[in-house]
């Protein structure tokens, strides 16, 4: 039995439908620590009705854009385009730009998010899934997701630039997926994007609100044109544009959030210390390796607790953040009587 | 000055702030009768937050999907997928199936809904925009809204499976937009879907929540299937999902929604029936063809009354349905004294 797997048999974390198919004797509520989506969400708007009748407004479209540029620093040259979460750029993207798949070999440093690579190989392209900057040396095109998902990695804004330059050079582009860097800002590669790259944000992890579908992607003009044109007008539901307009604006609510899930994701390290090896993370998930990843997440699963395991690393479980004082405690009192380990 | 252009300069309706735009001097609040939504909304249900947080689930697609083979008579062999609005659907279709293009020219029965030719072209088909169907006889790929927009034009369900069969007999498709059919679901070709056909189906016109972005497309598996990857996994918001399976299980509200549109729609013609000669709709909008349309469209844009112009065609103009009393009561008055035609 597998997670919930998207194209291509991919596992994803976030279906609680799945947990309960393989635990079906766990007690509920289900305590969900199998994403990093934010447990705690930016609070929902008043949505007026007008929002759900009517076709989404240029205006209203043209507003949302405005804010992301604000809060991600977009140059004023590159191109942004908003769609109905980060996933369809993901999807969409090999297939708007042939001529880079003609380029030549496609990197993607992981282990990661295992969409990308499927995402290019659906569309005929040589897939390198690259463990070091090294063995990427060869693609014209790299895929980054900084920080990593799931275990943090981090390349700086100058490794990043010298990349994007190696890939322009080859005719190929840069992809950032910057899903998990709103709470480390000084990370992102948006504010000063070279040429050849195309960055990703993603709105619903770090507000919390996964649902909602919304997602951006920021690069030069003509290729984020090309995304928008294979999607079309309206990709974007009403109510997302009226929720990502105020909550990008908010920057105040970001960085109380940083701060309470930076706390939150050292006092999940304090837990889970004891039971493995924490390779990192991010303010919003945790990577644990031990040998006893597949005992520890059926001792988990069985008490109602659902974390993500890994196809290709069985060793390695990330755990996400409880949301409230009742999570916390059942993970605590769930991982202290996990008899093996320590 | 034009209507809210989509990709390729192509005029909409339903965005006020472009009729505020043309009609700076107009009464507020304005009466949008420039589309063809249903302006009776479905009442909206309650949606949990955990819809918002999460990752859509695969059950509540399963849910939906499910739903929507119930209420469209979908047969149990044809694939469907939903996706954030019909209009994606239109764009991504010339995408994922290259082959048809190289099996001929692409004929659209028109004049119609301008994105489907716009779809094809980007993509390098030939497009023919086809006034009948004999001028489509010699393409390998026919779109067919059905019934049309603007004029309501319907085809037979035979009609349309002779017609499939000779796409078919040339290595093409049948695409048939039924955004408008939901009221008269003895016109769809749904049920009886011949092989080499797509139906599309939209979810926010008849249930008045354009902004929920909801749409799917029926067909053979593998074209569906492609549709779907060109998406990939959680395309369609989690509030879109749960709005649309209540809404499509909901056969009652349908059928009153059914009989009171076809009440205005009737109430609309004898407001019309003075000013030009009424070409025809569907209980959702009608279309008036006079040779004072941009006179008449004028007249009612200052007075707060926005109607749908056409590019091809500034002899005709197409009324969606006021949705209360005062509205009906201002487009009665604008029309009385226009001071033209009669």
């Amino acid at each position: 039995m597998g997670e919930t797997t998207g194209t291509g048999g991919i596992w994803h974390g976030g279906d609680l439908g799945r947990a309960r198919a393989l635990f079906p004797a766990a007690p509920e509520p289900w305590i969900d620590l199998s994403t990093g989506i934010n447990p705690i969400p930016y609070p929902l708007p008043a949505l007026p009705l007008s929002l759900w009748q009517r076709l989404p407004a240029a205006d209203d479209e043209a507003a949302l854009l405005a804010a992301a540029r604000n809060a991600y620093r977009v140059p004023a040259e590159a191109g942004i385009v908003a769609a109905p979460g980060t996933q369809i750029l993901i999807d969409l993207l090999p297939r708007v730009v042939p001529d880079l798949i003609r380029a030549g070999p496609v990197a993607v440093l992981g282990p990661t998010y295992a969409e990308h690579a499927l995402a290019w190989r659906k569309m005929g392209a040589t897939v390198v899934e690259a463990d070091t900057l090294a063995q990427a040396a060869d693609a014209a095109t790299v895929v980054v997701v900084n920080p990593n998902n799931p275990d943090g990695r981090l390349l700086s804004v100058s490794e990043l630039a010298a990349l994007a330059a190696r890939c322009a050079a080859r005719g190929g582009l840069l992809v950032v997926d910057e899903a998990f860097c709103d709470f480390t800002p000084e990370a992102s590669l948006v504010p000063a994007l070279p040429p050849a790259t195309l960055a990703l944000r993603s709105f619903g992890k770090t507000y919390g609100l996964a649902g909602v579908r919304l997602g951006f992607a920021i690069g030069e003009a003509n290729l984020v044109s090309a995304l928008r044109d294979a999607m079309g007008p309206w990709a974007v539901a009403g109510p997302a544009l009226a929720i990502g307009v105020q909550a990008l604006a908010d920057a105040a609510w970001l960085a109380q959030a940083g701060a309470a899930r930076a706390a939150d994701a050292a006092r999940l390290d304090a837990l889970l210390a004891p039971r493995g090896e924490i390779i990192g993370g991010t303010a919003l998930f945790r990577l644990l390796a031990t040998p006893e990843a597949p005992a520890l997440f059926a001792h988990l699963g069985g008490r109602g607790l659902y974390v993500r395991r890994f196809q290709a690393d069985p060793t390695r479980l990330r755990f996400g953040l409880p949301g409230d004082a009742p999570g916390w405690a059942r993970l605590e009192a769930a991982l202290a009587c996990f008899p093996h380990g320590g």
